[in-house]
């Protein structure tokens, strides 16, 4: 292949070959880099727009080489744009199509971004390796945009196996490690799974808010450096702060309620959360998303339980309706049954669960699932002890709060409560369970300018969309993810 | 005023008084903690939906008392909620109003939470001092759920007053300052016009992503923990990362560009931005809210400016039919000129406007404004050595670049490029520009998998909030700003 030679003309670049090769040769070549030199105003087709009906049609694509398989005259090419990909047929004729033309094609790498011109036709059969089954591309016009360098960690085909494939018995195909898959994140980030993951991330994120926004909450930005390392002092992050010393929020817990002081009534965040805790399992990072609310209420917190139950119910039905394709796509990789859950939410009492809760988190989701066939269901009352110091105690029964977890099969995504609202009761909780007064001065004081009863919860984004996928990591639901040993890419 | 004993009975507390004085004590006094006792299903209303037209009907309210003033056997209460406030009157009558009633509701301090039932009449002649001006209550009930402790740091009335007012040459009150306001935030943020303000900054967010989601864009979530400084070295803050180190991401700028490298065309991010820039001035935080996109582009970067274009058109329109009552509301307090902008945006070269706006980038704004009567304009192909090193240079002028900024009333808003997406060429730019390569090594390494020409920019929300509104700074557009000299609350 020749070397680009960068020229500002935006035209294909004429190949130094055989002059018996050289028909049609403004046909093929690499593109000038694109420093916008021109608007045309050139409307491109998208692949998943493509299908039988439009055999006939001449139709321009921008996508990548997915893969390519030239011998001698003619060549089958997958090219792949986001998550749909299609077959193009290269062959050699006696006008357009040179010999050069199908070489140069032949030699641009995979992966590489390239503009096709091409008719739309049937295939004789149905194409059951690409997205679109019922039409192909007669390839006309092949330009390279970007051409990729060097070797490629693994191949796109590779990382996108379905698990089931490579777990076979007798399976000839070895799986990309996940350790591999995030060193070369940009490429694994291609896969159609991955892209089906994260536009449904998108679309928890985008459900949680709709719904929120039509129950009059209002949308916060709360700060994640912080002066004072507030909800207990370990696995915080230290900063240095021009000439002092700051810490990165574990959470808007305080803030979020502070803003309850201020009258907001109904407040929620959607933000990076923080946490110095040097746990290397599948499902903890040092920094993830946080989906946050509090809500002032008027008689009891199960006011706000309601409208967290409803909200979940929301986000289940919008995820099953507005991205049932995305779903598919993950599962065509990763295999799982489909999530369950109920019209109404199972709700059980910690009481009613707490032998089987303690040491068996995960059991306890597994009984559920059998006896009521539900992945989703919420846990009230949790012992005193085991919560935070802000968290208010039950009223008939000391030991106990009004505390709940929800879970999705079989673990926490949600953690939330009733807050302790006055100034008094909080600090003589905090002391009873160690905390430092000093640290946590601003915030009991906004409790003595009159707080309303509220309560609230926060949610793990990549934990929701993990466990309603049902993946095996949570690495694999964030894009660039943190944890005590990985800070690249 | 008596001590509230806390009992778990939901039930007001009978107080100690004279006999005489003892009929209807049922009516008021303070609630025990709500501790979620009971769930009655009670229904309040609204301070918003009460006037002329519910006369008679008796209704429930929870509220701040705003002010008090009792003399004698009459009291008149104003009662806020969020931006609405309303008169009450308390009249002592001969069967539900005792003395001791008044006397226990005269007590009462400023802030206190409350739950007031009473009758809706018509006043006698509108009242001018709330938002509710054709109505009043007759208050029958009067229960404190949550009293404030102590003396506030400033009243209400005082932190809502016009400017104006206190400008006025003969004026007698003074102004609580802005550093005053934000060592007390969570009664500052009580103030309607910083309700206003928050309910607009809620409202900028949920139409950027109502247009980009609209655009197909999807919504991504980036990591601020980062191994590198990555954009320059300069003005960042450095982490303990368990043994090591690490930084606060100073913008999503690579990530969002390595999305685009990853094939998700186009992709937004609202998150907070981070910036150890000792800088002390009326614009400069060192962490604020960036609203940042990325958009892969066909043929000319132009593509991405019109979107964004487009964008702030369609979010000024939404702020004026969707919070037209929220501006009226911080109007009152911080009165300025209506934000104006034109259907078709103002564009000019930089070389245009290049004599103006080096030295005199407000200037020009009014310059803007008087000619063609906007507060919103574009200045498109900056000078190459004055924008970051990833910026992709003129095609036909390399002394130029591919960039632009946006402004509202002749202050930057939004800062964009087209980016460069080829490795070599970023290479060579960077090494000019004095990059340390080893330090973007793995962002230059994403362009060797191929990438499309792709453009975007960056958003200061608080920024476009402040400006929008005429503020004078924009702590006043940060629920808890963060400075270099402010770390609290």
């Amino acid at each position: 292949m020749t070397q680009c030679d960068k020229s500002t003309a935006a035209k294909p670049q004429k190949l130094n070959r055989k002059a018996a090769e050289n028909y049609g040769s403004e046909n093929y070549g690499k593109l000038p880099l694109n420093k916008s030199q021109e608007r045309t105003g050139v409307q491109r087709t998208r692949i998943i727009d493509i299908n039988a009906s439009r055999a006939g049609e001449t139709v321009s694509i921008r996508a990548r080489v997915h893969t390519s398989r030239v011998t001698g005259k003619i060549g089958f090419f997958v090219f792949r744009h986001q998550d749909s990909t299609i077959q193009g047929v290269l062959q050699v004729d006696e006008k357009v199509v040179s010999k050069g033309f199908v070489k140069f094609a032949a030699n641009v790498p995979d992966e590489s971004i390239v503009i096709i011109e091409g008719v739309v036709s049937k295939p004789n059969e149905e194409i059951k390796s690409t997205t679109v089954s019922d039409a192909e591309l007669q390839i006309k016009k092949f330009y390279v945009v970007h051409e990729t360098l060097g070797r490629l960690p693994f191949s796109l085909e590779d990382a996108s196996r379905c698990e089931e494939e490579i777990n076979k018995e007798d399976s000839q195909f070895s799986r990309v490690t996940l350790e591999t898959r995030l060193n070369h994140r940009v490429v694994d980030l291609r896969t159609t799974a991955n892209h089906g993951i994260f536009r449904i991330q998108s679309g928890v994120c985008q459900l949680f808010r709709e719904f929120l926004l039509s129950k009059s909450f209002i949308e916060i930005h709360t700060p994640k450096i912080v002066g004072a390392s507030s909800e207990g002092g370990a696995n915080v992050f230290a900063i240095k702060y021009f000439k002092g010393s700051a810490y990165l929020a574990q959470s808007p817990q305080l803030y979020k309620q502070m803003c309850i002081c201020s009258d907001f009534e109904r407040v929620f965040e959607i933000a990076p959360v923080f946490r110095a805790e040097d746990s290397n399992t599948h499902r903890h990072m040092t920094e993830f998303v946080g989906l946050d609310l509090e809500m002032a209420f008027e008689e009891h917190y199960h006011e706000v339980l309601d409208i967290l139950d409803e909200l979940f119910v929301f986000i289940f039905d919008g995820l099953k309706t507005r991205f049932a394709s995305e779903i598919e796509t993950v599962k065509r990789q990763y295999p799982s049954t489909n999530f369950e859950y109920l019209p109404k939410t199972l709700r059980l009492d910690f009481k009613e669960a707490v032998q089987l809760l303690r040491d068996h988190e995960r059991f306890l989701g597994k009984l559920i699932k059998e006896k009521y066939n539900t992945d989703f269901y919420i846990i009230d009352k949790f012992p005193l002890a085991v919560r935070p110091f802000y968290t208010m105690q039950d009223p008939y029964d000391k030991n106990y709060s009004n505390s709940y977890d929800f879970f999705m099969r079989g673990q926490e995504i949600l953690s939330g409560a009733q807050r302790i609202h006055d100034p008094t009761l909080l600090e003589e909780h905090a002391k009873e369970l160690g905390v430092d007064l000093r640290s946590i001065q601003p915030y009991v004081d906004s409790f003595k300018r009159g707080a309303p009863p509220h309560a609230g919860g926060g949610i793990g984004l990549e934990r929701v969309v993990m466990l309603y996928l049902n993946l095996d990591d949570i690495r694999r639901c964030s894009l660039f993810p943190r944890d005590p040993k990985r800070l690249e890419p």
